[in-house]
């Protein structure tokens, strides 16, 4: 059995990734950065795409599928584009048995043989707004990689819009940002940060990138996800001009936003503790797990009957599991769900039966209650949707607590060597110079400058070079 | 719009590929032999997806992902494996802008990099069954291909699991293949023959490959689903060994399964028309599209009240889409959801409304009918129930029409150069001699040895050779 991982407090990186093993998330794959995502992984992130997809649909948007390979001359088309990326890409330079005449890039991103495609469909503003989401695997070259958060490849969505104009295309960037957003408080139950880029970390070939970034239990911050309005740089690359209502040639306006596979590793992180998982109820793959404990058939008959009657109480998707595995102890049970983080610990006994009762264990606080058999479903329901806003709660917490708006260089180089070095709201002037200085001697970086205002409107001088600065941004060190 | 498609009965190659780009289920990629899927066409695949990964999940499977990449020895380990596959991969051989030390292969299917990894689970008969899914996309170098039917990239679904007896992966390897009979006959609407590959024609790796062969409108066979009995080849290739229940140590047996992305193909080319797709309800994204017959704001408004009243008339999933453009006509509507295959078109107008009824038109038999507005929720539920019944029914029919039980090569040699060859029935001694004369002389190939018994099994003589024949075998010129 797994217990015995690492203490956060002692190991955080060691911790993540002996969790992410023994939980039975993910594998390391024989090809080095690569994985391999584990049924119980796998099911966590089906629920992530579950929900995404439903949101997209809901926000008009439809799917399709574009192909793996990228000509290389596609990926030279956008300047910024092919500096960026050309550098981390695999390439295909044989197929068939016979060398290519033109290597082939594994997409690390779609832009550009979407663009291809887009310049064939789109003629005239009838056929505009175009609002196409693939569900992909993508392959970037990284040197130093980490189990769904760093991984050579990865799945993502990726959504690529073309628009008639730049306000609507804008709006578009915005309103998948926000999707983002309530995906990660309301279903991750994780409190984000929204805001923009600075140029230097901006999407190669964006005009702004949106992103939303997270604070893990280390105090670093974790980019959950981009959405980049892309202005008609790809439009331009790739030659899609549409003709207007008054009949002119305009290039199309674009946007592009995603997440990924690495967000399993951003719950992992924002959660669980030094006994295994902790999965929010939205998400989690089994929402109770049931244990009988038992000594003869007919006790088990009884425990039979009772999940029966909490099954039947019960309306919609709440996913019961019944752990009836005979070669193995009531302890080691409990273990193992605890390490693999259901929400839910229902057990169910003669003792308790007896009394008509059955008891819940909290996985996040370990609370133990006694509940009527009679209500019992009702109950649990009350209890994940507890459970859901408790994790929220507590992320939030600990997010106020380990965020300093701070106004001392000497503090924040401080702040940043703690063992939660946490998220700096500072001033910064707005110089890509100061910017490198920051990432060079304290290893944080601007993780956004945020938009919504109440947090950080305020004008002042820069931490760095005491220039003007029109309102703090945010400064950490992240994954 | 899109009309004017080759008539099948003059190109059945050419109205294939026309009516597939032109319903806008899939355009060509810049990549030779790729495809892009559009979002009407991968609508199609979604729920073919959805339908199969219940199926698989009710049948105890679970979903995980493995990587893309496969490095070139682990291809090498199984010995027939690479002699079937190897030739058509695609190869990567930089990464990072640097030369690899060992070149990737890009998976043609997964069985080698998965067995590397069962490798590491399993241990003991404890750890067994596994019974994993995964869907993905695979890589496969063609020569000559065609949308949907045969592209370098596709999607599929590939099943792999592994069990510690002969008994029990065989029982799973038949269980698939009545999955995919199930999914065939019930969802596409396509009758389908199950059956055993001969030796030259199963998979590499495998002991035994099952398929399901469906009949196409120009009377050629498509292979719509695999299914293989491994052995314990790819258990002995990756040291795959369990200790059973006596404390013994034994080779793991195995099996894999899938469908792809060549049943959107299948879908096509078995029930359309020279007008257009035909789909089966069961699969189709809309399932009934209304088509308002207005001149004011004021009929707008009542035929809006007609939908609504429809639709509150549906309990469940119907799919029903209302076609308000305004920048095209109604004759223009009826063409364009009749090239897309949509199963009924409603069309309402103040005349309908002014004696409480709408007009109901089927896209497979055009047959019109007036229905009550009372009652129109509960009529179109039924009709999409008819329509998936006389779909199934149709090519029924015309596979019947189409078979042949012949028992002189003349004759069969004939049937073949027929404008529809159809599936013969006859007899074969089992030489793989005579199954390549076969595939020579005619463009024939044997298809399988049916499973079913009433269909084939009698003694005879081989048509090629005349030797003893125990049973009748499924032949046809294949896609």
């Amino acid at each position: 059995m797994a217990k015995g991982l690492p203490k956060r407090s002692e190991d955080y990186a060691k911790w993540y990734t002996e969790l992410v093993l023994r939980a039975q998330l993910a594998d390391y794959a024989p090809v080095k950065g690569c994985m391999v995502i584990r049924p119980y992984g796998y099911a966590l992130w089906e629920r992530m795409q579950g929900t995404l997809d439903r949101m997209f649909k809901e926000t008009g948007h439809v799917n399709a599928y574009f192909p793996l390979f990228i000509p290389e001359s596609f990926m030279r088309k956008e300047a910024e584009h092919v500096t960026g990326f050309a550098p981390q890409c695999a390439v295909v330079t044989h197929g068939g048995g016979a060398e290519l005449e033109e290597p082939l890039y594994i997409r690390p991103t779609s832009e550009t043989v979407i663009w291809a495609m887009y310049a064939r469909w789109i003629q005239s503003w009838r056929d505009l707004p175009i609002l196409i989401n693939q569900w992909a695997n993508v392959v970037r070259w990284e040197m130093r990689t980490r189990l769904f958060l760093r991984t050579t490849e990865f799945l993502w969505q990726e959504g690529h819009t073309a628009h008639s104009s730049e306000e609507e295309a804008v709006a578009e960037a915005e309103r998948m940002l926000e999707v983002y957003r309530v995906f990660a408080e309301e279903y991750m139950a994780i409190p984000v940060h929204l805001g923009v880029k600075s140029e230097s970390e901006k999407f190669a070939g964006a005009v702004r990138t949106y992103c939303i970034e997270a604070m893990m239990q280390d105090g670093r911050a974790l980019q959950a996800g981009t959405s980049h309005y892309l202005g008609q740089n790809f439009a331009r690359a790739f030659d899609v001009r549409f003709q207007d209502r008054d009949g002119r040639l305009e290039y199309v306006y674009a946007t592009s936003w995603g997440v990924s596979t690495r967000l399993v590793g951003a719950l992992v992180m924002a959660h669980s503790d030094d006994d295994g998982l902790v999965l929010p109820p939205r998400l989690a793959p089994i929402h109770a797990v049931i244990v009988p404990i038992v000594k003869s058939p007919d006790e088990a008959a009884a425990v039979g009957d009772a999940v029966s009657k909490i099954k039947a109480q019960i309306q919609g998707d709440v996913r019961l599991h019944v752990d009836d595995r005979e070669n193995v102890s009531v302890g080691w049970k409990f273990n193992d769900w605890e390490l693999r983080g259901v929400p839910v610990r229902i057990e169910i006994g003669p003792r308790e039966l007896r009394q008509n009762h059955v008891v819940f264990v909290r996985r996040d606080s370990r609370e133990k209650k006694t509940v009527s058999l009679d209500c019992a479903g009702a109950a649990l329901v009350a209890e994940l949707e507890s459970i859901q806003k408790s994790l929220y709660d507590q992320a939030l917490a600990r997010r106020e607590k380990h965020t300093h708006r701070l106004d001392d260089y000497s503090e924040l180089k401080k702040q940043m060597d703690a063992d939660i070095p946490g998220f700096v709201m500072a001033h910064w002037c707005g110089n890509a110079e100061c910017e490198a200085r920051l990432q060079e001697e304290t290893k944080a970086t601007i993780r956004c400058i945020p938009l919504r205002k109440e947090s950080a409107e305020e004008a002042g001088r820069c931490i760095i070079c005491g220039g003007p600065s029109p309102r703090r941004v945010l400064m950490a060190k992240a994954y």
